[in-house]
């Protein structure tokens, strides 16, 4: 008899994307999920096994509770957990295989091969994942619209703050990165989708890309504004930046301003199903070079563009592909990528522009929408 | 030479426990971390680094790029990863085994046994996670003090709702449970946490303990608000729980949310170290079954009070210790736990009331304060 798929087994909660897209069901603790033939099957304890019979995709729900029992009956006086349990379930459906996902837990993986199960790690579970089906794309969509309207809530209150002796003051109080950050993320949750290490972060910061922002703003200071909310309906993310600055920008920070929007304009005019992500990125490093922006790695950290041009789009924030100077990848029609050049100086600031667009046979779809205003006077 | 622990590997992101516990760095993407003798030791992209040598609680900061070089030059025309980065710190520490967590991603640690390590994962990798000290006890009342803020939010709205032919309307329109979720979470984040997954679930709903609530509320309906926010700048968490209902309760609506009060402070009354977790879940069962509420498991699902009294907290929101049926744990002064019966009845509803305190040697400590009032009119 033909194997169609090898079988799978999978034990996480809903945070590990794979699992989310296997079952459809958001449990806040990990669980056994199977995959055997075309049928999915998931082993919950009571707490969650009423809403998955009601609302998840697998087509089999188990209760956990006589599984463990029985697991305790074949193992009496050993102390008996989840690999007992994922052993029965194996005889039960009579696999000896499976194929787990990369991050499956080690400790689990030793135990169930002890118990003489093959396990098989495999980076990537399902390639179908970076093809992106229309409810997908717009999901994502959606994601970006959050991510839109938190950039405009934050976009609005440097509009309305005062500068005053250089610091930002909005509504009679200095306006800080953490309140920037709260307003983004009051807008994301208004709009349905929750918005977790959002970026709004000035100057200097700015210049460590991961750096979340902290402190008070200042005017004439580049801020960058990343938001990159999950959608709680669908578990599926936005991801856009802007970048801002409150008063009158010098000449260096438009010409830095500039480079990056130009280089972006570059890498979305070669996205395209079957280049090279590392072409796509190459753009971005020629803008950067015809404009003198140099990219340097020192003991201190790095300046100039040191990150990919952009990634993956969906479950995960960052997933396949990649279009990076590292990796080769071929981009794929229906995959989403964002697209984020920036450049990183300390003394000037830093400035990233990002969007997200859906890879077809001819020009890249947009699939977020903001203006890219950034001088607010 | 006496060695006094063993090596610690670790790779993950701040969504682990462990990884934050260790370094106190919060990463959006899995890194590597090594703990050798007492000295810690992270390794991370140029898009990290900075940030970590700054703030983090890394011993040594090392920069993945050079080691990702030197990987390659090692494994000339091999497609070279994380597994040969950490073999080559490895040999760099002169360190050929390995103590990993449970969760260690299987497919690292298959590529890295390959490579000639031994890794042996460990349920828990750090057993002084479950002891709390002064500053994590303080992050925890915080956490609570977030997750209070965003029940009287709940509360608030409820207050101010009025009933019309049976629904609960505020502000001219129809209270859901999305909107009563998103007044919680906005109330978190203006407080410095995110709350995820926020439950504020109506009537048979809230029997499904996880059951996050959708819809329309409804008044004389059981409505469980369930909050158990992170704080952004530690990363602990708060995890309260209050059970409204808007209008008039039922006799039965009546005994069912004093039962489980009841229950609640019996268990509390005899939570102390030294105490089995099991023998403080019986006081709740004790309380139940002397008021006359069963507990049954069916094909369709579970009905009565059929989840564990309650659960460490701390880094994550399910964590050591345990107090339940299931199993034997000895309650240790500095440990944090809640403490949450609940009896659930389709038909009637679902009520559960929780708290958080810190094991002692005498009464526990509160370290979560709301009212508990719960009849709205």
């Amino acid at each position: 008899m033909a194997r169609t798929a090898p079988s799978l087994l999978l034990y996480a909660d809903a945070r590990s994307a794979d699992m989310l897209y296997f079952g459809r069901f958001n449990a806040p603790d990990p669980f056994i999920a199977l995959g055997i033939g075309r049928k999915k099957i998931a082993v919950l304890n009571a707490l969650e096994f009423g809403r998955a019979r009601k609302d998840s995709g697998f087509d089999v729900v188990l209760p956990l509770e006589p599984w463990l029992k029985k697991a305790r009956e074949t193992h009496p006086g050993a102390k008996v957990g989840i690999a007992e349990v994922i052993a029965l379930l194996a005889r039960h459906y009579r696999q000896k295989a499976f194929v787990v996902p990369e991050n499956f837990p080690a400790g689990l993986c030793d135990r169930l091969r002890a118990l003489g199960l093959t396990l098989t790690p495999v980076v990537t579970l399902f390639p179908e994942r970076e093809l992106k089906t229309r409810e997908e794309i717009a999901a994502i969509r959606e994601g970006n619209r959050c991510s839109a309207l938190g950039i405009a809530a934050a976009e609005k209150i440097l509009r309305e703050s005062k500068i005053k002796a250089g610091k930002l003051v909005h509504r009679g109080a200095v306006l800080t990165s953490e309140r920037l950050k709260t307003a983004i993320e009051i807008a994301c949750l208004e709009a349905g989708a929750l918005s977790i290490d959002t970026i709004a972060a000035g100057g200097d910061q700015a210049c460590d890309p991961h750096e979340r922002g902290h402190g008070p703003l200042r005017a004439g200071q580049l801020i960058i504004v990343d938001v990159f909310p999950r959608v709680t309906a669908t578990g599926y993310h936005g991801d856009m930046t802007r970048t801002f600055l409150k008063g009158r920008a010098s000449e260096a920070q438009h010409n830095l301003v500039a480079a990056v929007h130009t280089a972006q304009l570059a890498a979305l005019s070669v996205v395209r199903a079957g280049v090279n992500g590392r072409h796509v990125h190459q753009q971005c490093l020629d803008v950067f070079a015809r404009h003198g922006y140099e990219t340097k790695h020192t003991p201190r950290g790095s300046v100039g563009f040191f990150h990919g041009t952009g990634h993956g789009l969906g479950l995960d924030v960052h997933e396949l592909p990649r279009m990076s100077g590292a990796v080769d990848y071929i981009l794929k029609k229906g995959s989403v990528v964002t697209v984020e050049p920036g450049l990183y100086y300390p003394g000037l600031g830093g400035c990233r522009i990002e969007d997200v667009v859906q890879v077809t046979d001819g020009k890249p779809k947009m699939l977020s929408s903001a203006p890219y205003e950034w001088e607010l006077r």
